[in-house]
Parts: structure tokens; sequence; C-alpha cells
């Protein structure tokens, strides 16, 4: 749970954003935007910032966890639909000209704000999201525990790569072990052998580990409300000329990727450098991007890509995940979570095993 | 994997909704709806229905695993946005006059749909999602699947009842017997020892289980794409008589629901029905719904509370959950899944111990 001095500067930060943009408050629909700006991990809440107040709207299943979660927020029982208990709110702040509205809410919802809000609705993108690709010491602190506890548990893991094990046991089994450590998973564990490793999102199933196998693991801890998210490719028995070039050209291309991390970097420069050396190699290049930002959810900003107009800034933390698949053959993807410090960057999830 | 008669049984249902609608095609954007409809399970990949075709639009990351999956579609991998892609599928339909569009959509996704496709544009809501309240077989069949491996997991997890054990180790046991019989949760097991019972969303902890404590198990398992979920209370060594007076006031709720269900019958009268016996016995009636649907999703159509205007049909499913939650002392809920037949309905759940 963030300290309340850290819920205070979070708020800060946003309503100096909020002023900018002539808007007297934020409708907060975002499910990790709520956990980031209150504490509150429930389901089924939305939050309004005003110039002075944080109203958390939730329902009587969450009353009791919202009060423990959120010393800082003004906590409201809704009876009626979120919409309609958001309006009320919104409508009764006398000097609220202009709401505010993130853009990723759903178009019906959208509707019904709309039909019931007297004030003036802005949608806005990404407020809260880009303040959150800078992590602050906590935050870190909690990535850094998520990915030693992946490592932890795929150490114990790969006990059981045995012949005959299914794809969907290993999962199982890796997923336990995490849970053991009193975390959880962040997604659906990625286990593909042999072949499937070419389906980047491959769902494990019935398949058994044999002799001379690939075997891809893609996986995520979630530990106090925060992700890492993690790729290791093993060769079973002897490995195969095409997984050594193949892992080879992977393991050189993430390298230059993550050498070339440092601030004021474009992020769309991090993505060529990846993409170059196994173009180099005349492998087929991945088509999925080269990494994302990483916190409160697996997925967050920044994404990199070649489109990628961001410059790399301090207490960033993002995947650096290029792979290779070649249909039928194989695939192998390496990927690992970095934080940006002021000279570079720091492996996270070094001590994953490879 | 449906059938290709059954998807085309669904497309056909669809098509004549569309029809009497003057829709020319519909955008399908929801996941559900989307493995309903072909058959596919990958992410960030939409369907468009059109008069003659059903169009999967999916990225190089599913394009091998949609080909595999849905026979029936043409697959596009798409190089550009899901909304641009989709744009230009529906702008090449010449005889395209109105585009359907689901409204669980986002809104900025609707603006950028808006601004790129050249037909009129109607939303829509629970077009598929009312199709899908009525199972077939096939469907019934993965449902009552998933309600034995949820009763074979949780009689095997029962073994670790014992003291000491945390809140978290317990959900993570569950968990991995689950996975063991070749199914998944499909969301995050609630396992709440003692007063934490009380809170009907407890997210699972380091409380260990304490002699006469109450156990409140909530959870769910995904088996072939299909959705069971159910709730279980346990008291350790002797029972307390609150638990006693409250089980029971519980259990009479839940049969007086179940004994109202047949064919015909509103659904608001069901939820009637729980919440008199509990208002009977003078113990705090619940306030979240009496029960939901079940199939793709652990949660969808129909949704049981006094306000529901739907008449229960042959073939649905759906939960039944009563429970009573006193703050800081007991909590329980008693969660079963049914399927409504042509004279009753039957439980699916029965097999799950009490």
């Amino acid at each position: 749970m963030p300290k309340e001095q850290t819920i205070k500067t979070r708020l800060k930060l946003l309503r100096q954003k909020l002023d900018k943009k002539n808007l007297n408050c934020l409708l907060v629909t975002q499910p990790a935007n709520i956990t980031y700006l209150t504490g509150f991990t429930g389901d089924d809440s939305w939050v309004i910032i005003t110039e002075r107040s944080a109203y958390l709207l939730t329902d009587s299943r969450y009353t009791e966890q919202a009060q423990k979660q959120c010393p800082a927020c003004k906590i409201i029982e809704r009876k009626k639909s979120l919409p309609e208990a958001a309006a009320k709110i919104i409508n009764s702040g006398k000097s609220v000209k202009t709401a505010g509205l993130e853009i990723a809410v759903k178009l019906g919802v959208f509707r019904r704000l709309k039909n019931n809000i007297k004030a003036k609705i802005k949608t806005e993108a990404d407020l809260i999201e880009n303040i959150r690709t800078i992590k602050d010491k906590q935050e870190i602190k909690h990535i850094e525990a998520a990915a030693e506890i992946a490592a932890k548990a795929l150490n114990e893991t790969k006990k059981y790569f045995k012949p005959n094990i299914t794809e969907n046991q290993f999962a199982g089994r890796l997923d336990f072990e995490i849970r053991k450590l009193g975390a959880k998973n962040c997604f659906e564990t990625i286990a593909a052998f042999g072949p499937n490793g070419s389906r980047p999102h491959h769902q494990p199933g019935k398949r058994t580990l044999k002799k001379n196998d690939t075997i891809l693991i893609d996986f995520g801890v979630k530990f106090k409300s925060y992700c890492c998210d993690i790729t290791r490719c093993f060769a079973v028995g002897k490995a195969s000329s095409l997984f050594k070039q193949v892992y080879q050209a992977v393991k050189e291309s993430q390298a230059a990727a993550i050498n070339s991390i440092k601030p004021g970097v474009e992020l769309s420069d991090v993505d060529t450098a990846a993409r170059g050396i196994i173009a180099g190699y005349d492998l087929p290049v991945y088509k999925h991007g080269t990494g994302h930002g990483l916190g409160l959810e697996v997925h967050e900003k920044p994404f990199i890509s070649k489109k990628t107009k961001t410059k790399i800034k301090t207490g960033m933390i993002f995947t650096i995940e290029p792979g290779i698949y070649i249909p039928s053959q194989i695939g192998i993807r390496i990927e690992d979570d970095v934080l940006v410090t002021k000279t570079g960057c720091k492996v996270l999830s070094k001590a994953c095993p490879k």
C-alpha cells in the first residue's frame, strides 16, 4: 500500500496537470489509475479527483476494504449505478465548469455520463498513465521483489523439465510456486514446447516435453500490486544448431537494445537497435513491439516500437523482449525488465535463470 | 472448439437480428463475443460479420492460432491499428450503408472508427450477449465439466484445512489442483478465513486458519473456455451457534430461489424469493445480486436482481448465490450453478462439497 505522503505527491502532480488544462475535476475509471491514486485494489469502483478532495465510489462489497486501504479518500457507498453516482458528486461541485474524463471509458458509459453531468465534459488520454511511467522508490522495490520471486519460482520449477510433462502441467507448477512465495501471476503463463514457441502468445496445452525440444516460458509475477514480465528459452538435451544460431541472434539483439538505453535517448532508437541485429543475421525480424512499460499493469506506457515518440527518462521501467519466430520450427524470445538509471539501466530480472 | 455447424447456427441467428435492425454488418470487439462467433481464443482481435462473411482481424502473434481455430473465417493479418483495419474492410463493402457497433467499445476507439468509416454507424447493446444466454448442448457439457473439476479440486484441497495455513496458501493450492486437472481459474480465488468472510470480495492474504474459524471459498474453473462459479463455507472444529443460524438462513434462501426457477418465471421473482427468507430471519439482507449468467464469461447475462426484467428460458445457466454478511463477525455465501430445464432446473455444481 502506498504511503499517504506518496498518494499526496501523486495527487499534487495530477492536479497541476488538471489546472493547466482548466479541468475542475477528473473522473478516473481505469482500475490501475485508481489504485495508483488511492491505494484501492478492489473492482467496480471509480474515483473523482476534485481540486480539494478524492472521492472513491464503491459498493457494499468493497466498503470495508476501501476504508482500510484509502485513508485519504472520501468513501461513497453508492446505491445507484457508477455513472449516476459519479454525476451526482460532480454536479454537487458548484464551481465545476469542466469535468475531465478518461478516454478509455466505454462508449455506453460515456453517453450515460453525458446525460447526467451538467458541466462540460472533456476527454483526456494518458494523464495519469504518463505520470505512472516514472516509478518511485517503493514501486521499484515492489517490481524488483516481483522479479526475485519470478527467479525463485522458475528455478524451483526447472526441476520439472522432465519427459512427458505437458505444457499445462508445467505452467500450473510454475504458477503454484509463485503462489507459495506469496505472490501471483499477472497474466496467464505461456509454456510452449517445441515448435509451439513460434506462436508468440501460445496457450499451454497437452503437448508433452520431448527429447531435444525447445522450451519457451513467458510469465509474470504480481507482488504488492506490481508486475514483472519475463521470458526464458531452454533447449532440452542437446541444443540443435538452429537453436544455437537463433538464440545467439536474439541474445545479441537484446544486448544491443539494453546497451542503447540511457536518459534522453528516443525509445524508437532502442527498437531499431534490437531489430538491426536480427536483420543483420538475415533471420526473420519479430513483428511485435520491442518492449513495454511495467508497473501496476503488465502492459503500460511506454510502448517501444519504431513509432514511439518518447524519450527515455530516469525511473522508467520497461521490458526488452526481441524474438525470432520460424513457423512450425522454432520460436525464441528473451525478455528482461530494466530500470532506467541516471547513466544507463539496471536489469531487474537478472537472477532469473537463462 | 465449437463445431463448424454450431458456428453457422450462431451466425445465422445473429444475421437475422442484424437484418431486422437494417444493419449491413456488425463490428464485434468484445472477446467473449468473438470466441462465441468464431471459436478464436486469442487477444487483440476483432471480427466483422457481414451478410456473407466473417472476417477475423488479428496480428502476427495470433495468425497461426486463428488459422487453426477459425476455419469458417477469413483471417486478416493486420498491419495497422484495429480501428483502421476494421474501417478498411467495412468501407470495402459497397452495399454497407449502416454498420453496427457494440456499445461496449471504448470511447477513444469509437471516435477513431467514426473518423474512418464511411457508412452510418449505429451502436447496439447485447445483440450477441442475448443469444449467448441460451446454452447449446456442447456449452452445457463444458460448464458441467468445469463444475466437476471444481468439485474434485475442492475435495482435494480440503485436506489442507490445517491450522496455520494462510488464505493465500489455500487459494494457491486450490488453483494448483485445478491446473492439475487440465483447467484453470476463471477469476482470482477468494479464500476468506474468520471475519474476513464479511467482505464479499475479500482478497486472500496472510491470515492463518484458526480454531473455530469460518472458511469462505469463492472460486471458478474455466474449462474449454467455459466457466463455473461456486462458493462454499465451512466451519473449522465446532460450529458456533452464529454460524449455524446464519448458514441455515442462507441455505434456505438459496433453496427458495432454486425452487422458484422454471421457464416463464421473472428473474426478479427469484431474487425476491431468496431475499424474503433472509428478511424473515431478521438477518441483514445481502446487497449484491442474487446471481448472474455463466458461460464464456464468468459474469454474463442474465443478471438476477429485483430490477431484472427477463423471463427465465430453458437452456439458461446462472448462479444462485445469496449471502449474509455481519461486518467483523461472519460472512456466509452459498453459490451454485443451475441449468434451466423444461420443468425447473438442474444444479450443475451439486458434487462440490458443502
